[in-house]
C-alpha cells in the first residue's frame, strides 16, 4: 500500500455491528487515513464514536456529505445503498458497499481481495463486498477451484446472530438469559425463538424454495470465480452463535484430486488457517474464529460416496472477513492498484 | 397391541436423560405393564423414580435382576450393554438396546418400527435401536427410498446436547449462564466451549477422517433400509440446542422424482409431520420438535445442481424418537408380532 496516499474515508452505517468493526480494523491495520467521517441514521445523530482515542461525531448524510471523500464504505443495508451510493459516486468517491444492492450488477466488481483483486481494475465507482457466507466459503474454495475446477458444492451453513446486526446479538443474549430464568421475553428482531434454538435463514424465500441467502451463495460464487458453470446448493441456517459463521461444504471437482493435494493448497491459501488436530478431535469452532481476521478450515475428508469429491468445514468471523475486514482490504487494494477515481 | 399380554419390563439406565423419557413414554402410551423395574449405576442406588404417581426404587443389577423380566430396555451406553445384555437374554428377557454395542451384529435386528418392523421376526434375544441421527433422518428418507431408490445422501447435522446425556444439557445451560454473567466456568462433560459455540461431534475419529457418528449414519442406514449400495456422507456437528436434532439432507435418487411426488409421500409418512409455510418462512425448528413424538420435515426443494436430487430438512426430538420412543415402539411391536421369547 502506498503510504504516501492517505485517503479521506467515510463510513455509512458507522454505529452498526459492522460499522464498529470497520473502525477497529482501520485502527489495527493503520489504514493511511487523511480524514474519517462517520454517518448513520438520524436516530444516532449527536452520538460520537471513538477512533484512536479521539471522538468522531456521528453525522446524518446530506447532499454535501461526500464532497472531498475518496472512499465511502457503506454498511447500512440495501435501501441506504440504493439511496446514497449514487450521490457518493457523483461527489467523486469510490463506494465499497457491504449490502447486496449492487453485487450482481454487471459493471460492479464483486471482490474478495485474496481471490479476485484484478476485478477492481475496471470499476465504475461502486465496488461490492460479497455476502458473508459466500466470502467465508470461497476463502477455502477459490484455491481449490484454480487447481481442480469446482463443479458443484453442497453447503450447509451454521450462521451467527451478527449477520442480523448488533441488536440481534443483544437479543440472542437477552432471550437466552430470559429462558434460563424462565422469565417472559418479548422478541423484537428475530422472527422465531432463538435461545437454544435454530431456524432457516430469515431472508426472503424464492419461488423455487431457496431463501435469498442460499441463492447469493450460488450467484456470487459464480461471479467472483468467473465461472457460470459452478453450482452451489446451499441450506442456510441461523444458529445461536454470536459472531462467526460455520459451513459444512461438500465439493465436487472436475479433475481428480488427492486429499494431500487439497491439504497442501489450503495450507498455503492466503487468509486461511488450517486447523486439524485429529487426535484431539479438534477442528475449527466459532470460538476460534471470533475476533480473528483469518478464516479457519478443517475436517478435510475424501468423500467416499462420489468421485473427485471432498468434505471441508470452514469457520470465519462474520463481522470481520465476512464484512468489515473484506471492505477495508478492498479499500487497501484500491490504493495499492492506484484505481481510486478522483475528481479533477 | 395385545392388551391381554402385559409384560414385565426392566429399564437399565433409568436415571439418565433417555431413562427418564422412557418412563414418561410408558405412561403416555399406556404400555401394557405387568411390572416395572428400574436399574442404574451404584451411585443412583437408594434413589426412587416416580411412575404413575408411585415410587419405584432404583436397583443395581445383579445376577438375578432379569429373572421373570420379559423385556429389558438398555439405555446405559455400550459398556453396560456388553456386560449385562447377555445376562438379561440368558434370563429369558428380550433386550432392546439403545447403544451402538450390537447394532451392526448380523443376528441383531436394527429397527425403526415405522420402517422395518419385519426385521424383528428373527431376533435372537437382542434388538438394537438405531443412532438418533440415523432414526431422525430415515423417518423422512425411508418412504422416498421405497419409491425412488436412494443412491446418495449428503447430510449435515445440528445435534443437541441431549445426545451427550442429561449432564451435558445441564452443563450447556450452566456454561451459557456463566458466559452471560462473565463468570468463570469449569467444564466437566463437553470437550470444548459450548455456550454460543458449536463443534464437530465428539465421537472418536476414524482413519478416514469421519467421526463415529458420521459412519453410524452410513452403516445403520444401509442395514435398516436393507441396501448396501446406499451412500451417506455426513458431517456431524454439536450445536447449542437442548434436545432436538436438525439435519440438512441432500438426497439423490436412482429414479426420477418430482417435488410434488416427494411432498405427497412425506405428507403421509407415518410418524412424520410436514411443516412448510413458505409465506412465513416457517420450517421445522428444534423448539417445534422438542417433547414431540413426530419427526418434522420441511424445506423440500428440487436441487437444481444435480439430476434426481432434492433437499430436505428434518428435526426430531433426540430423546424421544431418537431414543426412548423408538425403543418403546420396538417393545410394542414385539408384543404385537407376538415374538417375545419366554422362558418355558
Amino acid at each position: 500500500m502506498k503510504l504516501n496516499s492517505p485517503v479521506q474515508l467515510a463510513i455509512v452505517g458507522a454505529t452498526g455491528a459492522v460499522g464498529q468493526e470497520l473502525l477497529t480494523v482501520l485502527e489495527k491495520r493503520q489504514f493511511p487515513l487523511a480524514g474519517l467521517r462517520c454517518f448513520a441514521s438520524p436516530r444516532s445523530e449527536g452520538k460520537t464514536l471513538t477512533f484512536f482515542g479521539e471522538s468522531i461525531p456521528v453525522e446524518v448524510i446530506n447532499e454535501k456529505s461526500f464532497q472531498h471523500i475518496d472512499i465511502a464504505i457503506f454498511s447500512a443495508g440495501r435501501k441506504i445503498a440504493y439511496e446514497y451510493a449514487p450521490l457518493a459516486v457523483r461527489s467523486g468517491a469510490v463506494v465499497i458497499d457491504n449490502s447486496s444492492a449492487f453485487r450482481m450488477q454487471e459493471d460492479v466488481p464483486l471482490v474478495i481481495p485474496e481471490i479476485n483483486p484484478h476485478a477492481l481494475k475496471n470499476h465504475q465507482g461502486v465496488i461490492a463486498s460479497p455476502n458473508c457466507s459466500t466470502t467465508i466459503m470461497l476463502m477455502a474454495l477459490a484455491p481449490l477451484h484454480r487447481c481442480f475446477g469446482i463443479k458443484r458444492v453442497v453447503a450447509a451453513t451454521y450462521q451467527a446472530a451478527s449477520g442480523a446486526g448488533a441488536a440481534a446479538m443483544e437479543e440472542l443474549k437477552a432471550e437466552t438469559r430470559a429462558l434460563l430464568d424462565q422469565a417472559p421475553f418479548n422478541r423484537q428482531i428475530m422472527p422465531f425463538p432463538y435461545a437454544f434454538n435454530l431456524f432457516t435463514h430469515n431472508s426472503p424465500l424464492s419461488e423455487n424454495g431457496y431463501v435469498d441467502e442460499e441463492l447469493k451463495m450460488l450467484h456470487e460464487t459464480r461471479k467472483i470465480l468467473g465461472d457460470d458453470s459452478i453450482w452451489v446448493n446451499a441450506t442456510c441456517v441461523r444458529v445461536p452463535v454470536l459472531r462467526a459463521h460455520s459451513e459444512a461444504l461438500n465439493v465436487t471437482f472436475h479433475r481428480p484430486a488427492t486429499k494431500d493435494q487439497v491439504i497442501e493448497l489450503l495450507k498455503y491459501a492466503p487468509g486461511l488457517v488450517l486447523l486439524e488436530n485429529r487426535s484431539l478431535n479438534r477442528f475449527p469452532m466459532p470460538s476460534d474464529a471470533s475476533g480473528q481476521d483469518s478464516v479457519f478450515c478443517g475436517r478435510i475428508r475424501e468423500d467416499l460416496s462420489f468421485p473427485n469429491t471432498f468434505d471441508l468445514w470452514v469457520v470465519g468471523d462474520q463481522l470481520l472477513k465476512g464484512a468489515a475486514l473484506n471492505a477495508i482490504q478492498i479499500a487497501e487494494q484500491l490504493i495499492h492498484q492506484d484505481v481510486l477515481c478522483k475528481l479533477p
